[in-house]
């Protein structure tokens, strides 16, 4: 940590911030200079939050030098880690080496749509489907998800189909049932600083897959996989699907980069969702490659039989010709960026 | 709701979206341009959604025209509101006649530290105490409130100065238990999009302080309020407290012209955080002045006994002669603009 | 300037760092931490620029310090400043103990709109009139002003009124014609960045208008002025009007927070533009009011005698009873702030 | 054109639209909704916009429908064009079936360290040699660029090595100069809305490299491509170098989704700048392979012999290691997504 001392602080002022860091058992080191004095902390960085440097009389800015995430972070873990979903005997791995393509419809509507999807999925190169039961919608009138019912058919279409399922959970209360059902819980972007439900989660014993706030940082989001972290879950996954900004063609911005800047920082996989980010099918495939290109674990794409009967986000849904593309790119390109595709490492398994 | 048809949209596909809407009861009225042909609907917007016109062939483009919310919206109650807190015995006003100024500590952390705040707000002028007994943090390593012993002291701060307390709700779990003590339970920045929690807190029969999110924009904002009036409970008050932005000097970006924005559209009434907004405790007052100038209902500010020892946010708390000038301000401007500050009311009365 | 280590940085690294520095007689203070180590840099900060020092093997990041601008700073120049505007008969105040009212239309159409419009102004209590005869417009296909005509046009109702007239220079070719008519030169939001033109307009011995780029952090701002001065021109007035966030209810976000945050860093004087930021005619009076209550030094406004045929941003021209309204609250609102406005002043004098 | 009316507009506000949008040989067809009348107009759209329909008694708001610009359109011009770069003996084409490594020196410094990072660049793969000589700098402090000096040095060093040149021109007087030098004259991210610097440009007879308006949508780029093309040049290649958003980790953040978008709507070639959208050299690897995924037509990379030296952007400067997995990857990616490396096809012709 770095405090500095706005240019008129007086000694005493100075002397003041070297005694509370003292206090608490660090070491400050002043350097004096034209105009600013700044002040560098050694000790253990936890204890200075407690001491409200900023808030002491001449200290104009305190810089955080190191990470606050510790669990989450390569610094003491550098090597990544690959999250394994699904029963022992279908595991499905997220993580370095391979390329995982996961798929599914927006919203469990029925059993026949579910089925359906499924297939298309499987057909397209998908390992792991993904179908909302619950779901948390802005307007209070929209569909909100079939609920536990959701959750049976998904557990249906996993023994029919042999893929694992991933399924969003929106609420604390709602964890152990969800998780009594899914092979991988989901928290979605409105709930990226649900703080409650992130330590429910964590402690659900299933995979995590982690959407960053679409108005997160990616600091934020790392602590956030903390949180899961801290309740004794490293199981995570994490999943960039677009921040908010000014630009209105797109429903969000892909961050394209929070890809690499996160696989710097972090040990945790982390995929791409190009449905959500650009809320547009003509997107889906191109950000999809652009998402194998820069290097992540996976994507994971809204498909419904029928987008025009869907109850939730049909627009940005793939079919026919999109999905047949995404699907060709899914089989190729991983290997031209030294990549295995996820069902590619099962065959050889 | 319009329908904008791409410009190559053939008669057929035209017609298609003409006969959906006919299924639904609606009646569409047809413009062809030399460009673009776009089609007006008419009938129940509600119907309207299940149709996934976004998703039709030829269709580029679909507006809603009118607003996502109702039970909050000025079209149908066009009278702003007033919404009372506290018992019958010491109800205060938050509304379009007076100015409401409501002071109190971050957290509460002892009860010696949070009498004395209290003191300081009344003192300056405040007629309601905040304070957060759960805190949600950012990082699990912080701080996180007192929890229920932190309601007892606040209930035990009400006895002894006569102000009504707002503190904050993070969890659906413990909605029961804050309402028990609480005269008003307030909706933090983070859980803007918890659905759950807020129809939990709609039910809970007490006034709501709805935060903005920081990334919310007005209309998800006052969607988020539907949800709770959903609930049964129209007694929302909603809360401006900055959105984030790409300028770091501040901690988020006050947007002031959502008072009037808002003010425009919903009945609800509105005040403003200038201290989370700003995070920063010399800007407090200015951005109070501006609250008040822009014609807000109130506002809410951090004060502390002693900054230095805050175990949370001490850098935006006020003290001193910060708090006379503000004590200042809200005595006279509100009048010049032709408000009564709350107390003043009560005095009247 | 302080300089961050790489967590895994060698004592070789860090002594290059320090060899650097002394190189360009800087002096380095090494801190080592437990993780990192911090080295802080005291000597000529322009020296340490050419440095490159975020290149260097082992450098994780490094912190600026000290503020960028010079000139602008209130570091060396404590006092904020006062400009005058127009020919020493009738020059008008923008500065700490005034609050300035500027106001006329958009763009100057003809001869009688103009001079309406100057009336309208003057009536409601605008001692300088604005006015665009060269108009940066993002579509070529948009009204581009009238040029030198509207200068004329501008200096013969200037000449009516007695109002010093401030108009927008769009391109550095044009400095010297506009230099020649007006009394202080504008420099719009699409070129705040445009270094040429701000050197340019800082030769020309008038009073500059400098608003903010509608992207540009309150610094990039201040380093925009600080080209202007350098070219020898300290009579700077800065013009907040709003940047660009992801709300869409209003054109842009009024970041009202930056009048304070300007004032305490910078000497110069700083005014509002209502009609701009919001552009939305019902939000001017309410964005003015939010201005004067923040401690604005003045603010401008859009007026046009008849909207509905204006060539330029109409919707958000002011008449009637808003106007009306606008002028009482600045006769008044100003005084309650403990400001006069420039209007008493000359009256005063 | 759709004009919305409020909700509670008169039948003879309703008319006067009517008969305003007639007025200038326009037709207008009225739907009446339960809440709201919405009307849809047929004409020539320019003729509206100087209706000014949205300062109209009862109008709520005016929706445009169709695309803004014209010459740079697909809706007139379907097939995607391509840009040739270069004197008849060298041209490097830019477009659709090829992908385009454009490298070099963020600033020209000497000749020596020119000449070194064009056989750089150029041993990479790299087809085009990009180089600054007038920089534009946030601060009046910073290197400003050797300028006509610096455009000889590029000269001289496209004689030795074939490759031709793309330098910035920041100031519209400097136009004819560049133009006289270089093969192909960008306009950078600060100028994105400096028209007259865009009009001037567009009359030069050189192919254009436009980057993005760091905060500019993707329409109003595709406005300042209009007005390059107004002025009678369609060779116009867009660059995308990252938007302004609250992230910050990187500079700033690339929007990856502007290239399938801009293909969607405009015919111009476009490709990526991942130095100056990252600003960390780290990321420059990665973010070009996310480039050539998502289809672009090429990149734009920093490379300098020595960025510990560099006068100008040194942290994001590619040297060996990573060069050398660039060139790798343009060498191999673009085949694998159906494109041609440039070099390949002058090889082939």
């Amino acid at each position: 940590m770095v405090v500095v001392m706005a240019p008129g602080a007086t000694d005493a002022e100075i002397a003041h911030v070297v005694a509370r860091v003292a206090s608490v058992g660090g070491n400050a080191s002043v350097s004096k200079g034209i105009e600013r004095t700044i002040i560098g902390l050694v000790g253990d960085i936890d204890s200075f939050h407690g001491l409200n440097l900023r808030a002491l009389a001449g200290v104009a800015d305190v810089h955080r030098i190191s990470d606050p995430y510790k669990l989450v972070s390569r610094q003491h873990h550098a090597e990544r880690s690959t999250v394994w979903v699904g029963p022992a005997s279908h595991q499905v791995p997220i993580g370095p080496e391979t390329f995982t393509f996961i798929a599914g419809p927006c919203a469990v509507e029925t059993a026949e749509q579910t089925i359906e999807a499924a297939r298309m999925a499987q057909g397209a190169g998908a390992t792991i489907l993904r179908g909302g039961a619950f779901k948390p919608r802005t307007s209070p009138y929209a569909f909100q998800g079939l609920g536990v019912k959701g959750l049976e058919i998904l557990a249906d279409v996993r023994e029919a189909t042999g893929m694992p399922i991933v399924t969003e959970v929106v609420d604390a209360r709602d964890v152990a049932v969800v998780a009594e059902f899914a092979d991988m819980l989901q928290i979605g972007t409105r709930n990226a600083a649900n703080f409650g439900l992130l330590q429910k989660v964590g402690e659900a014993g299933k995979p995590v897959l982690l959407k960053r706030g679409m108005t997160a940082t990616i600091e934020e989001w790392l602590m956030a996989a903390e949180y899961i972290a801290q309740s004794g879950n490293l199981d995570i996954v994490l999943c960039e699907r677009g921040i908010r900004t000014f630009e209105p063609s797109t429903r969000n911005t892909l961050d394209i980069s929070a890809i690499p800047v996160v696989q710097a920082t972090s040990h945790l996989p982390i995929i791409v969702d190009p449905s959500h980010a650009g809320g547009r099918k003509d997107l889906v495939v191109p950000l999809s490659k652009a998402a194998i290109g820069v290097g992540a674990d996976g994507v994971i794409v809204d498909v419904h039989p029928n987008p025009e009967e869907a109850l939730c986000d049909g627009p940005q849904a793939l079919l026919g010709n999109d999905l047949r593309e995404l699907a060709q790119a899914v089989r190729r390109l991983p290997a031209a960026v030294g990549r295995v595709d996820a069902r590619e490492r099962e065959r050889r398994a």
